[in-house]
This record gives C-alpha cells, structure tokens and sequence, in this order.
C-alpha cells in the first residue's frame, strides 16, 4: 500500500476522530494537546469504572504504561479489550520496559490479553520486549541495527513495530520502512515520544486497515513538524511551544513531498 | 447588581485568595498557572486525609472531574462540604458529563450532597445535568440555545449555571447574561475551559456574594486574556504561553471597558 | 570545600545522571523538563512495585510531598531506602508542610525513615518541619531571618537545609550559605520551587560528597538560568519556556563569575 500522510491528516480533520489516551501523568496534558493540535480529539480517562464505555465509542486507544499502578493496569486491560471488541486500534507505548520488571511484565502482559495494532517505543524498549535485550550493546549499535529490530519485533511480537530514534524504522514483519524526518530538539523535551504514539494512535484511527503505513506517515507528520518547530526555537522551551504550533499548521498539501520514508 | 470586573480583579489581587482546586490530572498545572498568573494562590490537593483541612482555610474551591477514581470522589465530596461548612464558594466542572455514566452520575451525586455555587461547563455537559440530553441536536443548535439552556440549567439545579462556547451563558435562573469575549484559539489548547473554571472559582473567592456577576465577570476576563494572547500567538503552543502572559498583565482599569457582557 | 559550580554542572553533562523523581501531580512535567534541559535524566515512577528497582540504579532521588495520598507515602519510603543503600542522595521536597497536619507529619516521617540528603523548601515549610513554626510572622520577617532558620533547621535536622526566596540559604549547620541569583518572574510560575528541588538533586547525584556546596550551586545555576530568561520574557507563560531553553543554554564557562555565592 503506498504512503499518503497528506490524505491521511486531510482525513483526520475532518473526522475528527475520538483518540482515547490511558496514559502517564508526566506527559497528559502534552500529549492531549498535540492531539488537538493535530486535529483529532483526546480524551483521558483512567477509572475502571468507566474505561470500557470510553474506548467503545473511541476512534483508537493509546496504552502506555509510563507511569504505572496496580489499578491503571486494571483499568488499561478492560480499554484494551472494549478497543478490540469495538474494532478500534490499540496503540501501546512501552515507557521504560526493561528499566524495571513490573513495566517489562506489565507490557508483556499487554500484548498477551489485548490485540495491540502497533507498539511504539525506543529501541531498548522494543528490544525488551522482543526478547533481545541481550543484544543491546549501547545506542550506536541499536541505531545501525534498527531496521533490523523493527523487523525482528513485529515477526516475534505479531504487530507492528515503530522503533524511534534519530531515524524511525516501522515494520510489520515483511516490510521496513525508515522515516528520516525529526530534529535534534525532540529529544531534550520530555514526552516527545509519548507524543509521537499519541500521534500514530490518531492517524490509525483513520487508517485502521493499514497500521504499518499509519503509523510510519504519523511518525513523518510528527517529524515535519519537529522540523518546523526547530526553525522558530531558541531551546527546549521555545521548541515545545513552537511543536504544537507546527502540528497545528502542518500542510497536507506539501506533506507528501517533505515525508522522507522509504523501504529498507 | 452591577457587572465590575475591574473592581473584582483589583481586589483580588489585593486579597490573594487560596483557591483549593481538586482537578484532573491532565489540566493541574495549567490551572495552577492560570491561577497564579491572575493573581490568587492556588493550592492542589486531594487525600481524603488533608482535603478538609485544606478547604477550610480556603476562599473557594474547585471540583474537576475530569480523571476520576475512586478516592477522588469521595475526596470531592470531604472537600464540598468542609467549603461549604466554611462558607466558601464551590464551583463544579462536570468534564464530560454525558459521555459516560460514571462521570454523569459522579456529576449529579455532588450536586445532590455539595452547595454548589456554580456549575462551569460546555452545553453537551450542561444539559445533560439539566436532564435536557434528548433535546441535543449538534453544537450549532446547542450555541443557538446557550441562553435558554442556561436559564433552564440554573432552575433544573439550584444553582449558577456557567454554559462557555464562542458565546458564553450564565444564568441563576432569573438573569442570564451572554459573555462574547475570547478568541477561537481558546478552543485549540487543552484545557481552557478547565482553567475558565479555575478564573471563575478565583473571582468567585471575592465575590461570594454575587455569584452570578462573579462567574460573568471570570469569563470577561479570561476571554479579554484570550483576546490580548492571540494577538502574541502563531498558533496553539504559542498562544497557550501568552495566555499566561495576559492573565499576569489584565488591566484592572481597562477592564470594564472591554467586558462585552450583557443582558439577555 | 570551594564552590565550583560550573565544574559541578559540566561533569553532570558528561555523567547524565539518572535523576529518579517521585513528585507531585501538577509539576511532573515541569521538573522532567527542567532536569532533562540541564542535563541529567529524569525518570519519574511511583509504584511500590518498581520504586525499590528504579532507585538503585538512580544518581539521585527526589521526594516531593505536593500531591499526597497513601500509596505514594508507601513508595516515598521504599524508594527512600533503597536510594540509602545504594549511596545515592535523597531530597526532600516538604511542599506545604505546615499547611495540613497530614503533610507536615508525611514529611516528618521520611525524615525520620529516611537519610535524606537535603530539604529544599520555603521558609514556612522549612520551619514548621524544624518546630520553629511559632516564630513565624509573616513572609518579611521570615526573609530576614532565612540564614538563622537555615542554620537552625540544619542543626535541628541532622541535614543540609536549602530555604528558598528572594535571597535562598543553604546550611549544614555549620557553615551557611547565600545565593542571591534569581528573578521576582520566578514566583509568577507554579513549579518552580519544585524545579530547584530536581537541579538540586541533579547536582547532587555528582557532588554526593558534598552536599551543602551542591546545593548552593544548585540554586546558583538554577537562578542564572532565571536571570536569563527574565530576559526573553514577557510574562510568566513566555518565561517559563525561556526558563527552559536558559538551562539548556547555561554555560559552565562563566557560571563561577556569574554565581553570587557567599558565606553568611
């Protein structure tokens, strides 16, 4: 299938879809704002009392897991199912799987009882939960070797693999694509890949039939507009700011031509 | 009673009220920051252990449910009503009453047990505490009804009903005045309406007496703060950061000039 | 031992240490990002479950009190111990001791539990904690008797005291520190004190072995960085993204000449 982020955010907007985000404190305010500013429409909720009534009604669901307890857990399995049973995609973000044990097990458990359409995460994370970690021997390596690991992680998780990093690799197991848009400046706010995953949970919401081209176009849109944002940034402060006000002017007519994504 | 809300503003920032917020996850520090940036004290608490406590000394008092659980609730419900054992104004925001039972029946159960003083929301939340749900025919027929909803809202509960949209409503059921200060960005950045709460809980904290001008005066000025800030901003992230801006620099003297508030 | 701030924080630079932060709700992001800008790495868990884990392998840890319940107190405590034992430094943010009892015991318990490194709070939270709450008489005197309570706290402790304001002081009881660095736009952001508590523990995670001169370079760095944002700001919204990119852009080279550092 071939990539068109432009259609794919025309679509978004005017859609508007429901993107339901069960996700850590830190990062809830940015990620609900990128994805306003995207276009789509966020809505947080965590009780379990009301999590299921949500992701039924919602256009895709973000797990992730950065800050967790016994109850957010819980609360992420019953969304997790609601999201399968309503046929709406479930995007996990593995926050520090392999820092500790009960983030690895709670990711792994994750992919065991929910159908999850793309995991999203750093190559450590998805190391991790690929069962690789053995291999990981510092960044350098895993940037080389990301294409690789993308791959290796779809075939072992049975999902699509988004592994980010200077450049992206998105892979479903047959196919790789490295995206290579971004700045440097992305990785000195907090949350950026948080809000990376928010942004591919809401362009499969428009593009649940094609998670591997979804996922690799939201991560060239996010890009772009880091790459917008870095131009008008004197630092990490001003970038944040900027990164919203990028979002929310991203062009769907030049989006085609400045998304640098191929097949590896 | 007549609509002074540079008077209110003046003596606000004379009395620097404690204003006790119990809000969701999502919007705690932009709330706390709109707050402070206006010039009151904010304070977020919420164990069950402290909130009396802590809503007792205060000038008013916010219930958000924005992210529920559990303990929250019956923490809001401790809170109410030390605040309205201490004669503090409380001001409920009933985020997304209607789009799950959970957050309509928590809505309604602090109602029924709490004295509050103002219900700040957006029309689909409003009317469905106003048991007007079936009347909901899309946002168009919605903002052509503000008035009437909020008339309705006000006698239905008892209480001020704030309706916010491009116009706002508030309504004790006798009066109802139309606020036509803002700016559309308001509605690009997550969480405004949770902070209009805040403005409003703030002027309310010196102005318990009026509750209706108090509420119609806080939108004045967080509209004419929207207003000023969108004139600094290139879009949502650079808006949210004057917005701050503009809260800070509200001219208490200009103030009443610029209000467009009237009867309707 | 001599101040050498712009040697403390280049070497922070080099090591990035991991900077492990249990703190409250509303700030959560603001210190992430103010750590991260710095230079260090934050990481931000609270789960019994993984606290234990994550603080073995952390430089530092931060407790924060601003957003209590008793879950969290559960993990302030094993994480506390577990930083103990693996040698890493512990800070204590008492925010709002003094306030509600519950607070003000909270922190007296981790005192008590836990060998905590430095308590970097304001001059109310900081005397209630060192029973000196009955002097308080008002915010005027308390300024100028910041070096006496530091001193006072220090003794009374059994730690380093880091009492901030117009002017901060910092003692270990023997030896008492001012720093004048800083900008009144400071107190106009909700957060800040909580952000010197995370470049204080950030600083500490490479200066262990001294932790007065740590902290008092913690505050001095962290007050040019304000210096320089006042600078680019228009009010305490473009501030606070300014604060960010002035601890992003601090320069080792003329910290030690622009640090206003003495001994009281």
């Amino acid at each position: 299938m071939s990539l068109t982020p432009g259609e794919t955010l025309r679509t978004l907007r005017e859609r508007k879809p429901l993107v339901h985000q069960i996700t850590n404190y830190v990062v809830m305010n940015e990620t609900a704002n990128a994805t306003l500013a995207l276009g789509a429409l966020p809505v947080m909720a965590h009780a379990p009392e009301e999590v299921e009534d949500m992701a039924s009604v919602a256009g895709s669901l973000v797990l992730n897991i950065g800050t967790l307890s016994k109850h957010w857990i819980e609360a992420m399995l019953l969304a997790g199912k609601a999201a399968n049973a309503a046929g709406a995609p479930v995007v996990l973000d593995p926050v520090g799987a392999g820092a500790t044990g009960y983030r690895t097990e709670t990711a792994q458990r994750i992919l065991r009882e929910v159908e999850v359409a793309v995991v999203r995460g750093n190559p450590a994370e998805v190391a991790t939960l690929a069962g690789r970690e053995a291999e990981i021997r510092g960044v350098e390596s895993l940037e080389r070797g990301g294409a690789e690991l993308a791959g290796a992680a779809a075939a072992a998780l049975g999902c699509v693999a988004s592994v980010t990093g200077p450049v992206d690799h998105v892979s479903d197991g047959q196919r790789t694509l490295a995206v290579e848009n971004g700045d440097p400046l992305l990785a000195t706010v907090s949350g950026t890949g948080c809000m990376s995953t928010a942004v591919t949970a809401s362009f499969l919401a428009v593009r649940a039939d094609a998670p591997l081209e979804g996922a690799a176009e939201a991560l060239a849109a996010f890009g772009v507009a880091g790459e917008d944002a870095a131009r008008e940034a004197r630092g990490p402060g001003t970038f944040h700011a900027a990164l919203y006000d990028a979002l929310y002017a991203l062009d769907p007519d030049t989006l085609d031509a400045r998304a640098r994504v191929q097949d590896v």
